[in-house]
């Protein structure tokens, strides 16, 4: 194997994989980057077993070339090491070579490593994915509905199927869901496919959606999402991230989501936001950082937290409008924030149906956010 | 205790006072910080009791109004919470007060705090410095002194004077040594006082000074600096850092340096750092990630670092001239990469005194910075 790579394009792509490389992984080889060369470019692959990555670089592309004196071939580095290597490197240009001794040779200007390199051959093969049941999305909105929902995740192993989100395609609407049993934050958007088939109801490791946010880029290109039952591919131009899906029945969470309120207030996001952050303060002597919202006259709310041996804080914020019946309720400051973050509108509502029930926020003019919560039972 | 004082002033003076002020002391009132109102201005003040920081807010400076509505008076507030609460405080103002009970209140905008206050008597009263023994310097030239020695010295308790910088006035220079045994860094410049009597020589805390270099500005204001037996003030005009200072003799280190050379070394500090930072990627399986320095012909060296299981590098630099005996010397490249970094000029003069002999690393035309570095015997 032998070619001559632009190091910045070869330093993207080894960040990329390397989201999936893990140290701990029970496969020695896994620990390793697999560098592919064909005639048409340069391919690396990371993998965990859980989650797959490969990233593509094409020898030319758009008339710039990428990658040239090409001799095809594959070799698996190290990845405790190549990364810095690459980044390091004193030139633009980086020549690899790798001997049949598997010995890897990688020169930048008068600089010289040398590698021992494993044999691919002995890397696992990838599942390969077969499936016609997929769909396009801009990239930008995948990463919104990702950044919508996945921190709502259970971070705790005792119910695995909750360390997911669940994602369904019904009615020309793909749905994201993620609860941890004491929030929830779902996200909807109309979709409109061309294929054949049903799309079957998937739940994706929260992991893996994280994972996956990072490496995209803020941009209205399109990625293609192929589901099959255990599995999950994610494909951009030069990008394929394979994950594996979770087993199992995802609860019926519509049922959670109550469809009446006694009270609604509409306030605006930042001026909540930032006054529940204060409250939270004197609140982490608490388990979970209660903060406690008490509406008042003159279209007011309250917002208080207390730390008995340190002290208290109170403030006061003027809600857009405040209907029907008064209301003390408690409920977690990182709970709301995280929510109230997620939002992403100037103004929410929030309908609350009493001090002991799940209550909602939502943008005001927009249906397909929504963020439950379940208040905290302090008195 | 009352007064309104501006967020953003506040905020730079909890900072400050915070570098002193550590969780694990064993004066619970230590992990308090002092506020301090008088008609003047506002004084707040943190220490571990090896470190002091007091700093000064005045009530007007340059017809800028920082304090107003000043009733004397004075409080401890926890460490712990006082800085994030004014971070996050919503406006530009904030009132403070504290009544005859101690309790504190803190408001800005709608934002209300209410903490309970420690008694400023319980306190410990600061050692006061009475001394004429001072100087004053620029304060980029004390950071620079700083930046260019205090990374040498020792981070082991086995020899505690050498995790000090040694400070000496003689002959009109100031001098500053730090040294862990393995490796020494100097730096002197030339300093005419205006007052009587002796300088005492004396070692300050690393830790101290690079606490001090993280709270002081890059600017020419002048700083003074004032010495007694046990103690170091360094005053600004609104900053006042006190330290202890290290008790014992400091070794005599002058006759460490070698007064004459085999082999010069004339070459771009830059380059060299690169090239034994990347030998070092591949030299971490040995302690202290040993990289070897060769001479060759044509005024090149070679630098190379090796780790067998893994593989090794190779890079050749130019040198501007080598002069001398040949040589191969092996070293340790963070040792290197710190006394490059500390030289601070575009090219390095390194004199050798053979494989097992100490070497010195200047910039080319500055006696007055010098790096030691002792060789590792690898072969």
């Amino acid at each position: 194997m032998k070619f001559t790579i632009q190091r910045d394009q070869l330093m993207e792509s080894v960040q990329n994989v390397m989201k999936a490389i893990s140290s701990r992984t029970t496969i020695p080889i896994l620990t390793g980057i697999k560098v592919e060369a064909t005639t048409e470019g340069v391919k690396l692959t990371g993998s965990d077993s859980d989650i797959t990555i490969e990233s593509y670089i094409p020898a030319e592309e758009d008339g710039i070339v990428y990658v040239e004196n090409i001799e095809p071939g594959s070799i698996v580095l190290q990845a405790k090491y190549f990364p810095d290597i690459v980044r390091k490197l004193p030139q633009k240009n980086v020549d690899i070579e790798s001997d049949d001794k598997r010995n890897v040779t990688i020169k930048s200007g008068k600089a010289e490593f040398h590698l021992n390199g494993q044999d691919a051959e002995e890397y696992p093969q990838l599942p390969q994915l077969h499936t016609e049941d997929s769909f396009e999305l801009p990239t930008d909105l995948l990463k919104n509905l990702i950044r919508q929902t996945v921190f709502a995740v259970s971070s705790s192993e005792t119910r695995p199927i909750l360390t997911g989100v669940h994602v369904q395609l019904v009615d020309e609407q793909l749905h994201f869901t993620a609860t941890d049993s004491h929030r929830l934050a779902s996200r909807k958007i109309p979709l409109k496919r061309e294929g054949q088939g049903e799309i079957p109801a998937v739940v994706i490791p929260g992991k893996s959606l994280t994972e996956l946010n990072k490496i995209l880029d803020d941009s209205d290109e399109p990625i293609e999402i192929s589901l099959t039952e255990n599995q999950v591919l994610f494909r951009t131009k030069h990008l394929y991230f394979l994950s594996r899906l979770l087993d199992g029945n995802y609860p019926e969470t519509s049922r959670l989501i109550p469809d009446q309120s006694k009270t609604v207030v509409k306030i605006d996001t930042k001026e909540l936001l930032q006054s529940i952050d204060r409250a939270s303060l004197l609140a982490k002597e608490n388990r979970n950082n209660v903060v406690r919202l008490i509406t008042q006259e003159g279209n007011q709310i309250e917002i208080n937290g207390n730390s008995p041996e340190v002290g208290n804080v109170v403030e006061e914020v003027i809600a857009d409008s405040i209907e029907g019946e008064e209301l003390k309720i408690s409920f977690s400051a990182k709970y709301m924030m995280d929510a109230l973050k997620a939002v992403n509108y100037d103004q929410v509502k929030i309908e609350f149906t009493g001090a002991m029930r799940p209550f909602l926020i939502r943008p005001v003019d927009d249906e397909q956010i929504l963020q439950l919560i379940l208040p905290v039972r302090t008195y």
